[in-house]
C-alpha cells in the first residue's frame, strides 16, 4: 500500500488520498509508527519481508528464496534442506533455450512424477510442479551447501548452464544439481506427454532450469517463540512458505488471486474462520503490488478503499488490530524500494498518539517512532501478555 | 555545525541562530531527521564518522586511524596492511623525549627519503612524511596485527616506549616495530640535516614516536556497494583517508585549508566540476570544527551563513542534496560529543514532512525520525534508484 508522493493525487500518496475510515479509526484508536521492514533504504523481497514480519532476523534465516517457495507449495522442509526455483523450458539437441516456459505449459503433474522417479546418490529428491511452468526442487541430505550459481541464464538463444560452486563445499551439490540436469532432460524428452505436445505443435517441455538455491533455516515455530496459535491467509506462494516455515497454519481462501480482483469476503471470511482458534491471524493483501508495478495509483487508491470497506468487518472480531505494510512500492518507480512504511497497533493498553490517519507521514509523527520489521511481532506479543522477559 | 543551545546567542545552537535561508529552503523541500552517526551518545572521530556517512559499519571496519591517514597521504593501501602515525621527535642520548614535534619541523622529505631505505625482515615498509612533524608508516606482510601499543608516551620527559603485543599474534608486530624504531632512530641521528639543525640551534629530528596502529579493511568501493560514481571535495587529511579507501575520486580544492579562513569558493567550483562526471559528490566543510574547538560560538554562526550562501550555487546542480553533520562539536565543551545531528535529505519522491529549517530542534520533528550514520547512504541510494533489493 505504501508510496512516495504521486503528483497526479495532488502530491499525496494513494494512502494519503484514499477515502479509508475503517483504517483512520485503527489510527486514532491505536499508537503508530515507521517500520524499515528490513534495514533502512534496502528494498524488501517478499519472503524476507514476511521473514521479518514474523520476528525473524532476515539476514540470519534468508539464502535464497527456493525454500520458501517450496514450503508455499507445501513441502514439508527441514533444516539443512536446500531447495531450487525450477522452471519447465524448451531446449534444442545442443541444450540451448528456445523457450524458458515450455509454452507456458501448465498440466505438469505427469512430468513432475517422473521427475520424482529419479535417483541421485546419497540425497533424497522432493520434486513438485506448482503453478504454471514453475516447480520446485529439494534435496535432502548430508553436506549439502546453497552456495552455487543457476543452470538457467535467465534468456532464451543461449546454452543450459552448469551448476558451479562459489566454494569449496558446494562442489557435492553442485555436481548433484548437474547430474539432476542430464537425468532429467533424459526422462523428460522421451515423455509421452512431450510426444503428444510435438503432435499438437507445441513447445516440448523437455528441460528443467534451476535458480534460486537457498538452504531452509530452522525457524523456531511462532508458538514456541511468542506461545502464539498462529494461522495466515493470503494468496502469495513465497508468503505462504514463510507463514508454513514459522508454523503457522495456511488457510487458502477461494477466490484469492493475489491480483486486485481477489475476492476480499472470501479473505474475510477465512479470517473470521480462523480467529476462532488461533490467537494470531495474518491476513496478506497481494494486489498492491500488481497496481504499483503497473504505476496505477488510481488502482491503487480504489483497492485501498475495498480493503477498507472488508477492515470494517474485522474491526469487532479481535482485541488488536495491527496495519502494516511489507515494503513500499511507489508507482513512479514500480519496484520495491526502501522507504519506511506505515504502521499503526490498536488494542487495549496502547499508548495512543494522536494520529488521526493511517498513511506514510501521519505514521511517521507516531508514538513508536522508527523501528525494524524483526521488531512488530515482540511489540505485539508483548501487548497481548505473551512478552518474554530477558533478565530477572 | 552542530551544537548544544548556547546562553550568548539566546539559548540557540548556531544552527538555530544563523541566517541560513539555502539550508532552510533545502529542509522545506526535504525530509529531516536526526542522526547517530556511530551510536547514540557515542562521539565519533572524523575518520569513523566518515566511514558510517559513506554506509559502512564503522565497528566493522575501524581498528585505528593509521590507515585512513596513510590513504589521505596518498598511499595505496591493500586490506591487510598496518598502518601507523608517527611524529618526528627529539630525544637525548638516554631516548628521553625533548620535544615531541621537534621544533614543529617542517621540511621532512629527505628524512622521509632515508627512512624508506630501512629494511625489515618478511616486510615491506612505506613511510611519507605528511604535514609538519607529521608522517605515516606502513608495514605489509603476512601475520601482522595492529594490537600492539604505542612507542609514543604522549608526553615529553619520558623515554620512548617500547611497542608492545596485546596479543599473541601481534608478538610478530612488535618485535618489527621495535626494531624499525631503534633503525630509524640511527638513520636519524646521522642525518646530515640533523647535523644543520644542530648549527642553527635548532632541535634534532632524531626519532619517530608511533601511535594510531590500525590495520587496513576491505571496504568495498562505492561503485560496487550502491552503483555510484563518486568523488569527495575536502581538505582533511582524514576524511580523504576514508573517501581514498571507499574508491572515490579525490578532489583537491585551491585554497582549502580546513580552517575557518578556507576559500569556499573554490570548493564549490570544484563539486560543481566534479558533478559533470559523479553521481554522487561528497563536500566536507572541516573550519566549523576549528571554531568548535574554540570554543567561538559568533564565529561558527558566520561560517554557518557562508556556508549557506556557497550553497546557494549548488541547489541547482544536483537533483538530490542532503545536508549532513559528521559529529556534534559544542562550543561549550570543545570537543565531539555524541548529541544527534540534524540531516535533511531533498528530491524527487521524498515524503516531506513541513520541517522548515536546517537545525538541530527543528529535525527532530521530521519525518525520518532518528537513523544511524551508516543507513543514510542507503536510504539515498535508494531515493536515486539504486537500492539493492534483498529477497525476492
Amino acid at each position: 500500500m505504501a508510496d512516495r508522493p504521486v503528483a497526479a493525487l495532488g502530491n499525496r500518496t494513494p494512502l494519503e488520498a484514499a477515502r479509508k475510515p475503517n483504517m483512520d479509526e485503527i489510527a486514532k484508536r491505536g499508537i503508530s509508527g515507521l517500520m524499515d521492514t528490513i534495514a533502512p533504504g534496502v528494498p524488501p523481497g517478499s519472503d524476507t519481508a514476511h521473514l521479518a514480519l514474523l520476528g525473524y532476523d532476515p539476514y540470519e534465516t534468508y539464502t535464497g528464496r527456493g525454500p520458501f517457495e517450496a514450503a508455499g507449495a507445501g513441502i514439508d522442509l527441514r533444516a539443512g534442506d536446500i531447495a531450487l526455483r525450477a522452471n519447465y523450458a524448451t531446449v534444442d539437441d545442443d541444450l540451448v533455450i528456445r523457450d524458458r516456459r515450455a509454452g507456458r505449459i501448465h498440466d505438469t503433474a505427469q512430468l513432475a512424477k517422473a521427475i520424482q522417479q529419479i535417483k541421485l546418490p546419497g540425497v533424497q529428491i522432493l520434486f513438485k510442479s506448482t503453478v504454471g511452468h514453475r516447480a520446485t526442487l529439494v534435496l535432502r541430505g548430508k553436506g549439502l551447501s546453497h552456495e552455487i550459481t543457476d543452470s538457467d541464464p535467465h534468456r532464451t538463444g543461449t546454452k543450459v548452464l552448469q551448476v558451479k560452486p562459489l566454494t569449496k563445499k558446494a562442489a557435492k551439490t553442485a555436481g548433484l544439481l548437474n547430474e539432476f540436469s542430464r537425468e532429467s532432460h533424459q526422462v523428460l524428452k522421451y515423455h509421452p506427454l512431450n510426444k503428444e505436445r510435438v503432435g499438437q505443435g507445441l513447445p516440448q517441455a523437455n528441460c528443467l532450469l534451476l535458480r534460486g538455491a537457498g538452504v531452509a533455516p530452522h525457524l523456531a515455530p511462532l508458538q514456541e517463540k511468542f506461545g502464539l496459535e498462529s494461522a495466515c491467509v493470503a494468496a502469495a506462494a513465497l508468503v505462504k512458505g514463510v507463514c508454513r516455515m514459522a508454523g503457522m497454519k495456511v488457510i487458502d481462501a477461494p477466490g484469492a488471486t493475489g491480483g486486485v480482483d481477489t475476492d476480499l469476503n472470501a479473505k474475510c471470511e477465512a479470517v473470521l474462520r480462523a480467529l476462532e482458534t488461533n490467537e494470531l491471524v495474518l491476513l496478506h493483501v497481494k494486489g498492491f503490488d500488481e497496481a504499483s508495478h503497473d504505476g496505477n495509483a488510481v488502482a491503487k487508491v480504489q483497492l485501498i478503499e475495498r480493503v477498507d470497506a472488508m477492515i470494517g468487518s474485522l474491526l469487532a472480531a479481535a482485541d488488536f488490530i495491527v496495519l502494516a505494510v511489507d515494503h513500499t512500492t511507489p508507482v513512479s518507480v514500480r519496484e520495491h524500494t526502501g522507504d519506511p512504511v506505515p504502521i499503526t497497533i490498536a488494542g487495549p493498553g496502547v499508548r495512543g498518539d494522536g494520529v488521526a490517519s493511517y498513511d506514510e507521514r501521519a505514521a511517521a509523527r507516531g508514538g513508536i517512532g522508527r523501528i525494524r520489521g524483526k521488531d512488530l511481532l515482540p511489540i505485539l506479543a508483548d501487548l497481548m501478555g505473551k512478552g518474554k522477559k530477558f533478565g530477572a
